[in-house]
């Protein structure tokens, strides 16, 4: 399984995958500024991924701190907000950061060196759960899956997109272990080709088959009848259920609902936001790259 | 209104769309085979265009005939097969060989050199009449708009798939001169790009308000209540009204279902395929490019 992240001594490794497929090239970041560049630029992406990712980072920033204890709350809030910052739409990133927040005022009484090791901690354990969890979802997932499935996806819910395993491409992964994928339609995913470069690889590197369609064929195919269900995965659920992911998204949801086609979002808990009560209160970010101004 | 197709002396002069919208290119053409490749290798294009250009190489070819009026009809077969072994979907390019035949089988009595002539005038005949047809099509589609349209579109049914004017895209013109058109939404149209290359050039130079769009986008726009009307052109339409178009055309037609947004298809009767009883006998192309062999 390739690896998506990583602490090499005291700094953050990324997997680039804006060079994906044509090279596995991993970054190593040495500041904040450069992971939450990473995180702007889509080389690290995938909801579940960047909010490990700004743990991560902000685990790091903390690790360098080399002031009075005094200033160490500023200096946390400064990178936490930098980090946060980065992208609008997945929850997630926000979830993460939080969860560093709690542990930073949970534990007023540590040194900084400490306070940097308990940071990073955390944000390991952000980091195997992640994987434990996709790997449940996964297990749970494929069940709803018959024998010979064609699964319809869009964008990069897989390995790419988290710690490891996947959430939607977790289900196909655990549905293609008990002989039930007979293939997964991968759309294009345009502008960015997130399904195009990574799902393709990611599912090929792995020997599942995957074929390539640009999102328009989504329609006919399903037309035709080669399509048993559609797995996708999200940006950010609100509390009535709405779901928020990459753009296109919504035509799949409509397209399978017209054509009597079961559509799943395959997510973690990380994703919910019960503090937005529907999908109207969630910012769709529309982006226009590169904006990046970090480093 | 730019030029797509006429005769310099007895050549065929072609607008090269391939090379749109880096440059306006024109690719002179002086035998039937050179017609072909450039229809297969789609630097011709647009159901109504392929049909008429088909014609004038037909016709050009004839012109070229030197030998035995006896082997006339043999290499009037032969010409004509191979521009009508080009593309697959668009009925118009058999109407107008079909067209081209007719006229050949009805005036044995004419030498080569009055059948040449012949030909290439019934050849213009068909391109005026095409304009013509346009022109008729957009006065009476934009009565279907109302002021303050915003149109979607796929592909390029516009002056360029035509000898002008265009179908779908001549409605949004007769529609723009009565000041009723907001903006159209150009979807992209992958794998080719003939939305995002010809559509948004074509009305750009017309100073008709465009936004671009990936094809995955249209379910969003139309559920933000952005979109008035569908127009879409057709390579075919079957005698029960059952439509072939680009890739992404039934995606589209689903979406409009779905959110009550009225869907029109524009096309000339040379698009109509009384002898299909339903699109189940339409054949469909899969083009892979470039597969041309004709040069």
């Amino acid at each position: 399984m390739i690896e998506t992240l990583y602490f090499d001594g005291d700094d953050v490794v990324i997997l680039d995958q804006a060079e994906l497929p044509e090279r596995v090239s991993y970054e190593r970041c040495t500041t904040s500024e450069q992971v939450a560049d990473a995180i702007c630029k889509l080389k690290v992406r995938g909801a579940p991924l960047i909010g490990v990712t700004a743990a991560f980072g902000l685990a790091m920033a903390v690790s360098r701190f080399a002031d009075e204890k005094s200033e160490l709350p500023e200096y946390f809030e400064h990178h936490l907000k930098l980090l946060a910052g980065t992208r609008p739409t997945a929850v997630n990133l926000f979830w993460a950061l939080e969860r560093m927040r709690a542990v930073f005022q949970g534990h007023p009484q540590l040194s900084p060196k400490e306070m940097a090791r308990k940071l990073r901690s955390e944000a390991e354990t952000m980091f195997a759960e992640d994987i434990r969890v996709n790997n449940r979802i996964g297990d749970y997932g494929q069940e709803l899956l018959e024998v010979d499935s064609r699964v319809m996806t869009i964008c990069n819910a897989g390995a790419l997109a988290t710690c490891g395993y996947g959430t939607a491409l977790g289900v196909v992964r655990a549905a293609h272990k008990r002989g039930k994928i007979k293939k997964v339609w991968a759309c294009e995913t345009r502008p960015v080709l997130q399904g195009a470069r990574l799902t393709v690889w990611e599912l090929t590197q792995d020997q599942i088959p995957v074929t390539l369609i640009t999102d328009g064929m989504a329609g006919y195919v399903m037309q035709l009848g080669q399509v048993e269900v559609v797995l996708v995965g999200a940006d950010r659920i609100a509390a009535n259920g709405d779901v928020a992911n990459k753009i296109g998204t919504y035509t799949l949801a409509t397209l399978a609902h017209h054509h009597g086609i079961p559509f799943y979002i395959a997510a973690p808990f990380s994703s919910v936001d019960l503090k937005r009560p529907s999908g109207q209160q969630i910012p769709v970010e529309e982006l226009s790259l590169p904006s990046c101004v970090y480093t």
